[in-house]
């Protein structure tokens, strides 16, 4: 939808009849579809590119921000977005995500508020902060994947004396081009230093593998976003493990779902997490929709389209759809991945092939 | 996402510090989330304002265009889209739906091709034309909801001595946002006057209610789409008289559903049909999303925002997100609805809410 | 469960040591597995056997008991149950269905009750009769099928000059083996000759394919039995017509579903018709489960494991579970079935099988 | 089904007429439903009673049977089954499950077959044991419960120098009422005694909450039980200990469930596992269906209808359908439970209700 010159447009041709009919028309809101070119291409027509922000550019940046921008209550997010540069000046990563790093320094406090766009947050530098999510507190620690569901109150306390960076990403641009934004100031707690080591949602969903309290079923839930809030490196390091153990590929792939039901984390972003040994290289996919990845650990390099771009750890790049992409790792790597799957799945739009070689 | 202009940006201090930073961060494809405005608002920021196309002002643009625009194979389709004031001449009806109105002159036949985006038709105006959906044909006439589930092969024929006009509906601006759009042409039929009846998909699933051939259940079509691809006026007349007298409101409103499925028609178009006794009002509400709306049969007129519009016969009209919305009627109006709202409810963003008078 | 005689048991050996250890354990209600014949058995050991009700018996020894057992208000249902050969003088056509027919006269009323056993009806002969299902009148006709889910109070009246015979089905053998049989006694209504002639149910849900009110969806029933309690046997010889135009095999089969979800009628019955076109005959199969089937119309034969019995309009006949059957028609012949198949594929225990001639 | 007597029955009435109509619809295997008593009841009419087997006699008898009965390749089972005092001997624990101990000694093997009805096995006692499930190898130990699902092939080998018991529960009689159970032997493997830490299904589904390998989807499995084949004590223990944490009430309760979907472990059997403080006891309740239970630890005791039992550790008890229960602890007391509640609530038979002390 984007792809229309935004200003007023007219049709013409070399016939006065027709030109008077185009000018007829157009004041009655009319347009003729046989003078349009352009708005069903063989191929998704995609004005995102293929891009990789690169991890000391990013902390830099951060830490920049952090000495000339100070965030006090009453203020808003320290956050940098990062700007497709395929998509002419706006603040999104594709037409459907908005991705940013987010940096909060020792002492700070991003207050609270909620908004209908879903966010997740995957820390990739620091730790000590802590997030509440409708007040219940979520320590955050490096290679945490943390879910701000829709419409939930969120605010960030960094209590620690270590500044911390991660990951933000939102469906925004998929909730704004339905016309659905809805946003909320809320009250803030107070800064707390005695956060709870585990949150409410951890103690009743956090548990091992299929463990739920009892009564929770297919109806139990009016929502339909995980009821855990957050997936532990610690666990999601053990999973991949076993998986590489269970299966000779030397590439584990596995999916943060939403533990008590069948489906993922949240209805708009399917979260992942890929390990690959060293010398392993993923098979070539393409599938529509966006992805964003981030390098957690290793090095390696990830093909998108004809480019090879080399990756090291806090990397984070953009696959945009239908767009080619491979992964290789050098030294053992881990890649989070999310992306706007569900949307499509749920729309009957998703398309994935691999690609061969 | 389109809320921001279209042109490369550049954020702008008091502070050269600031204005240092910001120029540095642009060349990294970086933006400061604390200077933009209106990404987060209260409620949406619809640029799409309610309009309604008269019945008369269609039908003599349509026949100006059946005599200016000649449609042979090879070509395209005739058909003039409903472009909505707000969007700064975008040929959409709103910034997720594409609404057009189709016309199809004796003799002429609109080629087969196929595409990922959706499309139904509501036949305002004559007959006698069928549509070939992969191969079927469906004849249409006066008041049928024909639907051409993504990635059908379609095509039109006007075997007829009158000409005929519809409602074309499709998600194409969903789709495009989604990076999603694929196309492809296809082998047109012969024109053929002598259709079935009866269509296959009507033999098999066009029967009486729950009425279904054996071996169809829950996992037996791998797609998301009604297996009915016509809705006969006859049924839904019928339907809607059934209901009036099953209560005593004087408003009647049916949901085209899959037959053998709890689900819409399509994954992204609700479609629905009102029929209001004379000088009944409905409730006042308002919804996330766009509701398209085609006057069927009888007059009232419609409140949309702060603004009544009367209706006739023919008109179409816009209702776009969270705008306030009653209809009134003076002589029994029958009133055809589609929406985005299965795309909203899939996303967890369908909000509805009846508005005190 | 049936399988093992009632009688307290006692287990034997050869071994005086054993003798003992079988006695001390029977005293604390423990069993040895390793003495115990016939419970894993490589196919399903079925005590049921294949049996065809003839139509003029069963409608004169209905007649008879119209003679000999009056029906009046406090009393009971003139019901003649259809007591499988097989089961040791049981009432039950199986061990999971009971089938009966049921005989109501001119004038007659058998009162309201309501139990947790679901229970349908099919019409074989006569007219004028209509029940009520919780309050709501369905006017029955030969051919019609009648839902009366659990827990819904019914009762049936005869303000005709007609009597009535149909066939009753109930899953009571099933609800009783789960130890989950409630029933209560209801006010019945005062005989009442003027029946609407549409249910408040098909007002609702028996209009045309997919056409249902506004405002149902996954979440809007609360049970998981049909709204529409009816299905009339012009719809289903309607359906049945299409199905065979649209297919050269001569063997139309539909299924009766919730026409506003994807599910059989009721949780634990399945209802199906066949249309046989003469000389035609159906594959032959076999499936784990009870199926009860009467003739509506036409004549031809049965195969039932290496039976052939000959059918004519009005026999009912039990396929027990994994027993071969075939159909063959001689004059177009129409066939209603009914299945316990809902309960063995809710939990995983339904196998279905074509058997090479 | 079981309630009625199971020698072929007659019915007779003080009129001459009505018994010569008795006399000759029986030879049509006929029966007069008004002639019926009990077949529909104000409540279940529950012929399994309330009954506790002590953990010191299972142990004992146990142990006896393992120096009685030898157990060799070609053999079956040492099993020996509960048998409810209040079914005239058949050896179920009610009219729907199964429960019995397995005794397995050091160097045995019980060999492999499958079978339809589903498992689960319940580790009471000892360890070492592991059972081969389709191949995969679960390790069992105290607390552990292991699915065997339905048509899986399954072994058990003891290659350790202790023997072990535990509780076995299946849904043979809901599949024998079904006449749906079928059976086949299977080869079995060498005794192994290098047993992976790890099976496979661990390996992809044990691990943390909500991860498991990418492309398992709610289309991915083809069967509705639980890929997770093994639910550990450890993880059990901290997730009862979490809840009990995030709780005041002193009573923790937790479901175990298939990982990836959201559903029971078993269609036909839900597990769930209870820890209760020193002095709280639960809330009174009743439902239908059968719970059979097993304390792990601790002590107490139980209400079952009008009686007290006292509980001690490894004491297992069946709650019938419909019968009033509470448990009451002395000291922290784990209570295992598994039910045929999926099967009631899939035919919409299920009823619970907290009852009023």
């Amino acid at each position: 939808m984007i792809k229309i010159a935004s200003t007023a447009m007219r049709y013409h041709a070399d016939n006065p009849h027709l030109d008077g009919f185009y000018a007829d028309i157009d004041e009655l809101h009319l347009q003729p579809l046989w003078e349009m070119r352009g708005l069903l291409t063989p191929n998704p027509k995609v004005s995102a590119v293929p891009h990789v922000w690169g991890s000391a550019e990013l902390r830099k940046a951060a830490e920049r921000s952090g000495q000339l921008v100070p965030i006090d209550r009453g203020g808003d997010r320290r956050v940098l977005a990062l700007s497709n540069p395929g998509l002419g000046g706006k603040p999104f990563i594709s037409s459907t995500l908005w991705a940013a790093v987010q940096f909060l320094q020792p002492g700070e406090l991003a207050p609270a508020h909620r908004h209908t766009p879903s966010a997740l947050r995957f820390v990739l530098d620091g730790g000590g902060v802590y997030t509440l999510i409708d007040g219940d507190p979520i320590v955050m620690e490096r290679g945490d994947l943390v879910l701000t569901p829709a419409w939930t109150f969120h605010e960030h306390h960094n209590p620690s004396d270590q500044s911390m960076m991660w990951l933000d990403v939102l469906d925004l641009p998929i909730v704004a081009a339905l016309d659905a934004v809805f946003f909320e100031e809320g009250p803030s707690a107070e800064a707390d230093q005695s956060v709870a080591p585990q949150s409410l949602s951890e103690q009743r969903y956090g548990q091992g593998p299929g463990l739920v309290p009892t009564g929770v079923s297919q109806i139990s839930h009016d929502r339909a976003f995980s009821p855990l809030t957050v997936y532990r490196w610690a666990d999601t390091d053990a999973a991949l493990n076993a998986l590489l153990e269970a299966d000779a590929s030397g590439h584990a792939e596995l999916r943060f779902r939403d533990p008590s039901r069948d489906r993922d984390v949240m209805p708009t972003l399917r979260c992942e997490m890929r390990r690959i040994s060293p010398g392993v290289a993923t098979p070539v996919d393409r599938q529509t929709g966006t992805r964003v990845c981030a390098v957690l650990n290793g090095s390696g390099s990830v093909t998108l389209g004809r480019e090879v771009y080399s990756l090291t750890a806090g990397d984070i790049f953009v696959v945009p759809s239908w767009c080619i992409h491979q992964l290789q790792a050098t030294t053992t790597m881990d890649v989070f991945t999310t992306s706007d799957a569900p949307v499509l799945e749920a729309l009957e739009l998703f398309r994935r092939s691999e690609v061969p070689a």
